[in-house]
């Protein structure tokens, strides 16, 4: 199956974020880019385009169909593809591209490695997720863990020998980790065994590599309840000695398999640890290390949200844009009905891109999927920021807005690049429904993005009960100061359509203004605003992606070609169509509406 | 397994529906109801439960899970238990439920005959496909087939000994049914051999029946091109002889199945009309008969497609309702987390539904399916009317609302009891993504109906290209006249709570308002109007559910138990926070937004 890199992402909408607006080569004269450059960094974009076309693209389809199993041995059985496409994909080095050289990394940029790693998303999204969650563990380790640590497994996961997991939830604890009950008990040479089941841990169990890495939540003796009794663990499937020589089998053990509407191709494990079926050294318990200090666990584990957060955004958004970019080609290709006020039912029917209403679909998926790419590729480059923008103010700001941004680049994507999958379905008819094409596929697996990794509930409580409080308020300041200074020079610009900017500098106005509103009261208001937090947060994320589009249109400064045409109609329709939707959004929370508050649980039915 | 009948339907809503609102036991009154009363509907209701609990939810994820496919003579392989349900259905008499009596029907009001359908689709939506697909085949060569097809064909249907299909799309005409190729070319007893194939055919082939009967839509040889050239044939699997013997194989082949993301345990195929594989009486071609008049097919179809559009709007809303109460339930019974303000970690979780998130997304669901259930059992209490109501004017009113209203009735619960089940899955977080539970396959079946039947964008077309201007623009001031009589009830009455009437009214008043602005310069205007033609629809939609809703609350007088708070919370919702969305629609509308015909195709991408 030859699979074209078109109906994946857009080569020159890719191009144009990176260079033109987010100017990644202006980061190489940064000294943490030493050596490094824009042409580099295409290079690089280059090579993931044609590993994911090449390698990727063509089993997503097939691992969809035949989801893992397990054999008679009761070895876990991938589809052929898989494999080979991990192999590829680590010996081309893209297994560390925003890691350290010293662990074998290539010290890239953030911005550079996400858009890369868009090309696998779009391609294979559930093969994708292997090297993703491997790439999280990895930084994990490489942010907390001992130099001992790191230097036994975070090579070997960069090399693709080992990959890595998340081992959070269990099957009484799924948002609510606090309530996380494995075990770890510790034994004498500071080393622990585990004892406990986990849920839903992607990537638990397989034979694509040497090891697996589990990184696992789990309570000391004396822990207290809650959250600040959960320390991190690191767990490897086989035992790693000193000399990083790969031995005995840990007390690691595959319970069963769960079986996913999508995301089929990533084998979806419940793990037993410490149920005695491997002993290592002796005795039941999964042999465990300390990762960071104990009680930290949590903490340390979200160190990492952002990034994962940002990981599942670009997820989200990879899969919505391949469903439009599939959908764009099959309206063009596809003959079907007539215009509008043609009668004569001789002519010869047109492409469905000529009707109004598939038109309307292909654009409200272009003003979705293009915004939330520019979104997360921004968010992408704050991560840069916060770790090497030259000074220190710039540091801090960087990472205060990424703070904010990052609920919303993590839900926006996984609802409206999902109902981006659902007009691409729509756009395609009946064929869409049907399993031959793949935007069916598209729309399964992003139904997944507003479950992992917390759940658009939890986005919104994190957005409105702590990110927009946090500081004293700085995080929304920074938000509304940057937000501001775009719309004016929008407004100043002669390359942005003069109604563009105002309606997103009176959203904006709405936003601070409910957002004062809902915390007039302080903590005592909190039961009522948190209640319409959803609301809240997919309001602030219009705002967010008009504002993001608005950025997109400065960028393109005189540019009169269609490329640029297409940018400023899509932002356009995002603020004509889109946009306004908010308007009863902030109406409902500006008056703290109480009916979801108020209702006896007995009157559902 | 036993399937609780509280997580399909809520008895108590359809007695209330049925009975203290549409008053179906005073239809008995009328002649053509002659001798039933509300006790037997109530009787019927209760079988239709008995058997959709029994024997049509059982299989509905096994029918999922394992798609027909056909066995080494190409044969139709379906998972035991559709057989038993279907036999068990149409023993029950509940094949013929509304049809007459003199072809083996019950002569019901469609207004029971529906809400008793309701159990079936909520129970296993794929299997109650076949039942669905026969009655409105039946329901088509009654109202135009001569006296002998239907004496031939018809009182098998309704025996459940002969299954029905609708042949209508070809594989380059889905939407656009005026290009369909299939030939007919006449015999000289009257009678036509068929040449074409016909694609997305639910139904289309099993063993399920001892025949089937196609209805198919075929050009005679001089037939003009266009719509106006199509005519409607009865085709059957295998020749009915005059006596209604079953006889040799008709020369109509399975040419393959097609794969969809939901609605599997349904076998959709491709069919091959004359393709010679079987050769009756000596020639290649299908034996068919025409049913009406030559050149009329479309007209004669489209009689039949208001029952067949409710019949997929109560289906979407079925999918939408079951989903519902399975998320209550878990919600019920799933503890997790602490209530808002709760710090301490050793204090047991609890259910979920007492999370406001979580209880935002039950009242939302609540807010869709129990008003898109109301609308659907209106609507079938319009088509009773439209047949029986003692005087012309009534029959002739019911007959222009439903018109009106038939385009939303498909439409509204296609797309938001969809979104229903999207929340449903939500509530179950990771449980609801996996296929342990049924909300995934929900979400999955529902998707189709967006599609199926006139897609999303031919309603919108139909509704405001057509039904909004028919007869001089009678049906839009019926409806709203029917609107305005009830805001204005609900204004005088104590029991609908003040701030509801209002907004609907002033949604009422804009959208009529916005109709005229739309059509103000008659046919020269229709581009740009037809241009936003969906996003119309949509605004028409929620409009009509939130009248809808103040239909319910009157319905309720003076009702103060949990049943009743909870209609007037769920109507409260609806105004309060899904209404309003229709504002900034209405704004785009008014403007004639002009964003999509403006755009340039090569703009896209």
């Amino acid at each position: 199956m030859t699979v074209d890199a078109d109906t994946l992402l857009d080569r020159a909408d890719l191009r144009f974020l990176l260079h033109d607006w987010l100017d990644v080569g202006g980061l190489a004269d940064r000294p943490a880019f030493d050596g490094q450059s824009g042409e580099l960094y295409d290079e690089v974009l280059g090579l993931a385009e044609r590993i994911a076309v090449e390698r990727f693209a063509p089993h997503n389809r097939d691992a969809d169909e035949h989801e893992p199993h397990r054999d008679e041995d009761g070895r876990v059985v991938l589809v052929d593809g898989v494999q080979d496409a991990l192999r590829a994909f680590a010996d081309a080095g893209l297994g560390g591209l925003s890691l350290p050289s010293d662990v074998g990394g290539m010290d890239l940029p953030v911005t550079v490695a996400q858009a890369a790693f868009a090309w696998f998303q779009a391609a294979n999204v559930g093969t994708a997720a292997y090297p993703m969650l491997t790439t999280a563990a990895a930084g994990l380790l490489l942010a907390s863990g001992s130099p001992e640590q790191i230097h036994r497994f975070v090579p070997p996961m960069v090399e693709g020998r080992f990959t890595g997991t998340m081992c959070l939830s269990e099957t009484q604890a799924g948002s609510s980790l606090a309530d996380v009950a494995t075990r770890a008990e510790p034994l004498d040479d500071g080393r622990f065994r585990l004892f406990g089941s986990k849920m839903w841990i992607s990537g638990g169990e397989h034979e694509l590599a040497e090891n697996i890495v589990h990184l696992v939540l789990a309570r000391l003796p004396d822990a207290p309840a809650g959250s600040k009794g959960i320390s991190l663990f690191v767990v490897p499937r086989l035992l790693v000695a000193d000399d990083g020589t790969v031995g005995e089998r840990n007390d690691v053990t595959l319970v069963g398999l769960n079986h996913k509407m999508g995301y089929r191709g990533t084998v979806n494990t419940v793990l037993a640890f410490g149920e005695g079926t491997h002993r290592p050294e002796g005795a039941a318990g999964a042999i465990g290390e300390l990762v960071g200090e104990s009680g930290r666990g949590l903490a340390t584990m979200f160190r990492m949200m952002n990034e994962a957060r940002i990981g599942v955004g670009l997820g989200a958004t990879a899969l919505g844009y391949t469903g439009f970019r599939k959908a764009l080609r099959y309206a063009r290709e596809r003959p079907q009905g007539r215009p509008a006020g043609v009668k004569d039912p001789s002519t010869p029917p047109v492409p469905i891109v000529e009707h109004a209403d598939v038109r309307r679909m292909l654009l409200t998926q272009k003003a979705y999927v293009e915004g939330a790419l520019a979104l997360l590729l921004y968010c992408a480059r704050l991560v840069d920021d916060a770790h090497s923008a030259p000074d220190d103010a710039h540091r801090e700001r960087a990472g205060v807005l990424l703070e904010m941004l990052t609920p919303i680049a993590k839900s926006w994507p996984s609802q409206w690049c999902l109902d981006a999958n659902a007009l691409a379905i729509q756009v395609h008819g009946g064929y869409g429904y049907a399993r031959d094409y793949e935007v069916e596929q598209h729309y399964r697996d992003n139904r997944l993005n507003a479950i992992h990794e917390g759940t658009h509930g939890i986005q919104a409580q994190d957005l409105l009960g702590r990110k927009v409080t946090m500081r004293g308020g700085t995080g929304l300041a920074a938000l509304a100061e940057t937000i501001g200074a775009t719309v004016e020079r929008a407004t100043a610009a002669g390359g942005v359509p003069a109604e563009l900017a105002g309606p997103v500098r009176d959203a904006l106005s709405r936003l601070l203004e409910v957002t004062g509103t809902l915390w007039a009261d302080g903590p005592a208001g909190a039961d009522v605003a948190l209640a319409n937090a959803s609301t809240y947060l997919e309001a602030a994320g219009d705002v967010v992606i008009a504002w993001i589009w608005l950025e997109q249109l400065l960028a393109l400064a005189d540019r009169d070609d269609a490329f640029a045409a297409g940018k400023r109609h899509a932002a356009r329709w995002f603020v004509a169509a889109i946009l306004p939707r908010t308007g009863p959004q902030f109406d409902l929370l500006a008056r703290k509406d109480r009916t979801v508050l108020d209702m006896d649980e007995g009157w559902l039915g």
